[in-house]
């Protein structure tokens, strides 16, 4: 902590003066245009006016807001049946993949009544899995993946003991955008007895939309709950996360009594929580529909085709084929090479193994693609 | 789930058809002008300003958003002067008081390195420490109040174990808006090694600004961390926490190395996380400074006396002499009263103990109490 800085607050200062030291320092922030290595991306303008318009809501409350509430549940409605779910299916609108994944783990521990228990996630998981074995005091096992950056299945086979909860699935990886074989782990989940969670934080609003895929959601026999993040590619503003249980009661192991709220419990991890992503979020996918969602994904995943053929050209090979619009790289001196693409403004980023990783998001264009391809070329050059 | 509720989405829907439906959702929500029973209000006019500013801004990645980032730098600084914090302080601005008082436990917890320990928290503790319990594998003790709604000293000394990890004290208790005797506990702590969280949720942005109060914060010897919730008093846009720890270095217990980010690591619960919230809470801070809030809080406590002087000349007698602005009343047939003031448009709550419970924020005004005064007469008759 800086000394004195909270003398900052003292006497109070006029509102235009503190507008004016805002705008300052939203100049340092950057702009969407020229990142490449972020999941978030702009809001639709949509979600903006909707996000403003539930400003003041409380979900944590929700007897007092009973329209952001029915806004919550249509928009669960929405995500359910674009995932495969039926009428059992319940779920809530979290603060994001994290909250998401943590409750389904929650769920499924004390659903099972397994002290000391583990979970199998693949080597592939997104970091917060961490933060989740020590939050939950639950081992997290990671099974490596093969030569595409998928699971091994028989290798999460391998990691089951007596002791183990549920295993989790990634449906669009972080770093490689990937889809692990949710039909395979599915299978092993039922043979097992085991929860099977997918965690399809980026790929929920995109796979849905590509011309073809693998079966990855509720629809798949053995899948137990889902994550999807509307705050990366649903467009709609921060914090937005959805989680899904196909068998709604599993939601009741997260339950905990409210006294003095309108409500009688509540299953959401936080309080007090925004009805303005939730309005964000449901105006997104209304406006859009399926069809508004495949010309977004159908034009990244066109940039991401083009991104793939120029690089291609320019000698740079990709260790994996996209499946959807992230992009992996095998850059010669990679550090030196980001640290040149910077100074043009362009973020990008690394992948553990030490691949570049650009993600392809709607906020770029086909003009930026062409820029930044030719940037990289210079970039890479001796 | 709605059966066929998804088919919403199928093919989009016109841009003003979709706000025109949000527009009616909207008109189904409360305005705060009438609500006595919630512990949020309107956010300041500059809060839903600054919020809009940097509403794309992720904290979860800081090196894309510097502007924000130093906005919730600054932010904590201001909070760590109010809350009596020096040099060694450090913390982050969480998603609200669930979120920080999970936190503070889960650091605790890692740090004591106890197998099965517990935590010790008031009776009148808000209800999210039941959730903390069970998230983080916690018993959570509860220690019983005195006649005045605060916690016994005595029975909390009486529950320390060799398992106990820490103590939680509430400065404005949700239902009584009573202050725990920190001093007291913190002596306990420290005899007994034990951390000692001071939940001040709603009492931080309260308690500073009253004429005067016991010592509750940070500077109190063997206080190890405070939460304080810029969406309830601070007059900040949902989702805005602060948790603050007083020995900077506990705050590490809860990193998690972040790949493939800006950030090396992360501190949070959540991942991507909200700047437009951060950048709320600043612009109130900055703008009221203490003696706007000094004022607003004045205003809350002329109003919680009006209220309280109106209900005992009524012969409606309160089990607690109000320390700050939230007032409870001991009334008869009080789901019949309740009904009838709902009637009303008027939302009240009620205490685990059946009381009335009555808070008292800024979006009311004394003509409102008078209003409220005169209503609660009519429904209290026969």
């Amino acid at each position: 902590m800086r000394r004195g800085a909270g003398k900052m607050m003292e006497e109070g200062m006029a509102f235009e003066d503190v507008l004016a030291e805002l705008e300052r320092f939203k100049e340092q922030d950057l702009k969407y245009t020229r990142i490449l290595s972020s999941m978030c991306t702009d809001p639709h303008p949509i979600a903006k006016i909707a996000h403003r318009l539930f400003l003041e809501a409380n979900l944590g409350d929700p007897g007092l807001f009973p329209g952001a509430k029915a806004i919550e549940e249509r928009t669960i409605s929405m995500i359910a049946d674009l995932l495969g779910g039926d009428d059992t299916v319940r779920g809530y609108l979290t603060t994001g993949g994290t909250e998401s994944n943590i409750q389904a783990i929650r769920a499924f521990r004390n659903a099972a009544q397994i002290r000391d228990g583990n979970i199998i996630v693949p080597q592939s998981a997104h970091f917060s899995f961490d933060k989740i074995g020590d939050l939950l005091a639950v081992e997290v096992r990671k099974a490596p993946f093969d030569a595409s950056f998928r699971v091994d299945p028989d290798a999460v086979e391998e990691l089951i003991d007596d002791r183990t909860i549920g295993i989790v699935a990634i449906a669009g990886t972080t770093e490689y955008g990937q889809i692990d074989p949710i039909e395979a782990l599915a299978e092993i989940a039922r043979r097992n007895n085991l929860f099977l969670h997918v965690d399809a934080a980026f790929g929920g609003f995109v796979i849905p939309f590509l011309d073809s895929h693998p079966p990855f959601d509720l629809s798949v026999e053995g899948v137990s709950s889902i994550t999807i993040d509307p705050h990366k590619m649903g467009m709609s503003t921060i914090p937005s996360g959805g989680l899904l249980f196909k068998d709604g009661t599993l939601l009741d192991f997260l339950s905990t009594p409210t006294p003095y709220l309108t409500s009688k419990n509540q299953f959401s991890l936080t309080g007090t929580r925004s009805g303005a992503t939730a309005a964000s979020t449901y105006a997104v996918l209304r406006h859009l529909g399926r069809r508004g969602f495949k010309q977004i994904v159908d034009r990244c995943m066109q940039m991401t085709a083009k991104l793939r053929s120029g690089t291609e050209s320019a000698g740079i090979t990709s260790p994996v084929e996209p499946m959807m619009n992230v992009l992996t790289l095998e850059v010669a001196n990679l550090e030196q090479v980001i640290e040149r693409l910077a100074q043009s403004g362009w973020r990008v980023s690394v992948t553990r193994d030490g691949f570049m990783r650009l993600v392809i998001m709607p906020h770029l264009t086909e003009p930026i693609i062409d820029e930044f391809l030719s940037d990289l070329e210079d970039a890479t050059k001796d």
